[in-house]
């Protein structure tokens, strides 16, 4: 039994590297897991789908705002998100790790914590990995392979199909400004500090903070409108609203006008921008990290795909059109029709995640 | 056209982005490239093999000794060595960047030069990947996905099966000490800078800094190997012979005998390492990077696996056999026999690349 504060350089690699290999099962359609030059997988059919995305502290997270658990749930997340807005089914992750010489046995055990449960509730396996020193901020980089067959690309949306959107949007960007202001929750995702709020915004705080920290994308809804066919594009918002959107017109060659009362602003963020002085329809066309899906639907086929989130227990609200014209998305307000441009963000602009006590964007 | 110089805060994530997915080809068994949610790919079987590895500035690199296209061919290089050393066949690749904001758009662009290079030469396309901003050093993660079915493992050998490696050892160590010593190539792998050497020594000072800068793991003859069942067990020697050397015993639980005097020490690393009065073999045994095979082969396959070795223009060598025994390997030399001790890179031991002018361990 290793001492959770003990830095992985006392640690030593084969040792850690040993432990690693312990906890991580072996999972159905993985012939060769963890511990050899490359994992084998079988059953990777019709199509094999694979998609990467990391998080790199200092850019995606603070180590002091999200316990290392919720960290390595977040981290799988992000993955699943991607597979789902295909329309397809997780199978197997790879982890890869960039970790200070300085790193405690005890923040990766719980970084594992993390991905091992997230990784078990979606049926993923974690087939492999690599883990370096690094002289700069903890990366987390995981590359997720699933499969699927009817895949919900980004470019299949046609005129006339309805944009729907799932659940509700702007709780990140809310859960973000929070954490500014140094409200927190623990390792077991319970709120740990109220920051500058009262007991009785407990409720929309914890909301908020887990779907920044915790996001849980709808894996089951996108694998069921991938196989029923009744999506003809999906992408997942991870940029926000106005951006990812943006991106389904410019892959379809497609105008889209939104309505902007039928966007889906989630409560809790409400309550916090309200207390904050913003707008909350602003958080909801702009928060990214959001991890909901955007999907092109034929108008005929709403009443399925419905039906579909339904069963999945998932939120789906119909939003706007997608029309014949140049890409661009266009907002319906109150008083008229606006471009609606895109406020996610941008990776080499300079934006990055307000230090503590700033707003967000 | 871009500007070169130009950093990427200014070229713009979205601009970037759309640069790098038009250099990117659609090639056989790719459904659908870079540029949606995931890719899509078909043939991944009878299994699909899944490996990732990374080099990181200031632990496996450093920008003024390595020009960026010969960092993104060893980029693929250290994966592709990892599925030759399984007898599979390398097939599609993701890339996850972490770049400081200050990188210039002419450095990620040369280093996709040298990605798209060594995939083309194997036949793998790129198929996806993620870049985003850092506050800390360069991180190029690369998974690599290949198939195969007669899968070399390291679990494999057994008693009597002699230790064969592919081509020679110790360049790569010598080539990071001739760095040390300020010794450089340019971007087209010629030698830019002799540091404290002479001309007359350029062809061996060349072939141990392309050893370390721009290795090539024999691909074609893992993969034959692999499709002949003519090896038992196979691993890469990326941590150094004396390190990847136990862990095949640890994993088939048996030992390992070798004679010093048959370890193919390579002639230029012996030129490098003699005029600083070190002993060549020493740096054969321990220098990580080599990204050699070490197989372990049937008394009556070696023949066949020779064979194979010659149509791939390969060496081969057999170094001694694995018997029956705890985990050990154990060194023959004209003054007896010792066992040989790990004397790998530890990841988290604070072993880092040297200094400039410092020696290699």
């Amino acid at each position: 039994m290793i001492d959770p504060q003990t830095p992985l350089s006392r640690v030593g690699e084969k040792a850690f590297l040993e432990h690693l290999e312990r906890r991580i099962p072996l999972g159905p359609g993985v012939v060769l897991g963890v511990g050899d030059d490359a994992a084998a997988l079988e059953g990777l059919v019709p199509k094999a789908l694979v998609t990467t995305d990391s998080l790199v502290e200092g850019i995606h997270f603070r180590r002091e705002w999200a316990p290392p658990r919720l960290l390595g749930r977040k981290a799988l997340s992000v993955n699943l998100s991607d597979v789902a807005a295909m329309g397809g089914t997780p199978r197997h992750a790879t982890v890869s790790l960039c970790l200070p010489a300085d790193t405690t046995f005890g923040f990766v055990d719980e970084l594992y914590d993390g991905l091992l449960e997230r990784a078990a509730e979606n049926a993923v396996n974690l087939v492999g990995g690599n883990v370096t020193s690094t002289t700069g901020p903890v990366v987390i980089d995981i590359t997720l392979l699933g499969q699927g067959d009817g895949l919900l690309t980004r470019r299949g949306a046609r005129p006339g199909d309805r944009i729907l959107v799932t659940g509700s949007l702007g709780a990140a960007a809310a859960g973000l400004m929070l954490l500014g202001q140094g409200v927190r929750v623990d390792a077991e995702g319970a709120l740990a500090s109220l920051g500058p709020w009262t007991e009785s915004s407990a409720g929309p705080l914890l909301r908020c903070l887990l779907a920044v920290l915790d996001p849980r994308p709808p894996i089951g809804l996108g694998r069921s409108l991938g196989e029923a066919g009744v999506a003809h594009a999906a992408i997942d918002v991870s940029d926000g609203l106005s951006s990812d959107l943006r991106r389904l017109c410019e892959a379809s060659g497609l105008c889209a006008r939104v309505d902007a009362f039928r966007i889906p602003v989630d409560e809790s963020a409400s309550v916090v921008a309200r207390a904050r002085g913003r707008e909350a329809l602003d958080l909801a066309l702009h928060s990214g990290e959001e991890y909901q899906l955007l999907l092109a639907v034929p108008e005929d086929r709403v009443e399925e795909a419905t039906g579909l989130a339904l069963v999945w227990h998932v939120d789906l609200t119909d939003i706007g059109a997608f029309e014949e014209g140049d890409p661009d998305v266009f907002l319906r307000t109150a008083t008229g029709m606006r471009s609606l441009l895109p406020g996610g963000h941008d990776h080499f602009a300079g934006v990055e995640i307000p230090a503590p006590g700033q707003p967000v964007r």
